[in-house]
């Protein structure tokens, strides 16, 4: 497999498409999935050219788990949530739509997920998420 | 939450029960769910007392994900996996069962996975899965 810099969420941290977002480091970056499989899911990717988990160098564990409980702890202080499905599919062959390594942190039980980037969600309704979530981690 | 000690994955890391082990290092534990979502499913641990995922050490980021990236390699060699659904359950509102935090790693579409944690699997044949992967990671 070979990167493809033109995929979206490359553009997102080129700063060629916006996003809702809620958190960044010097090695990630944190914010919402607008095509959300349940309310508040937020997405966490590193900085770095991975189109799956098996192409991320080993020194960006640390800094992308760190962001993901940051992120998970927000959900829980802001959304009240209780559960959280982290998911993060390897290769178009496992569903993945967009070609750079993604984990979906998605607040609510397994069962109740809707469908994966089937249908946009309400886009007022996630800024202010994304601003809630945001403000927690300040 | 406190972690409970007598959880089946604290059980197999005491050794008290036995599993289908796929690769063991200082940090971590591999080895296959009885109740695989897909043939080949397996599951990835931390050798410390971590309920979900908010509770894991940041030291154990790297050996935990080196070892991810290790079973998802082995499973694209010897099960010929082209996509693999990683996903990570915190809390029983999110449908984790076992209170020990673990990565699932199943080879297949997400579409075509069973229900998670329903049906025990052919134990004859997630042995020999078992001895593939692990040969292919010696």
């Amino acid at each position: 497999m070979s990167y493809n810099n033109e995929n979206v969420f490359a553009k997102i941290l080129r700063g060629e498409l916006p996003c809702f977002k809620i958190y960044e480091d010097a090695h990630s970056l944190a914010f919402m999935d607008i095509m959300p499989q349940a309310a508040g899911h937020a997405l966490v990717i590193p900085k770095y050219p991975a189109e799956t988990l098996a192409e991320l160098p080993l020194e960006f564990a640390t800094p992308l788990l760190s962001t993901v409980q940051k992120v998970m702890a927000a959900q829980k202080q802001v959304l009240g949530a209780t559960g959280v499905v982290l998911m993060q599919l390897n290769g178009t062959e496992a569903g993945q739509t967009v070609p750079h390594l993604h984990f979906h942190l998605i607040p609510a039980h397994l069962r109740n997920l809707k469908a994966h980037g089937a249908e946009q969600g309400d886009m007022a309704e996630i800024k202010a998420q994304a601003e809630a979530l945001s403000a927690a981690l300040l």
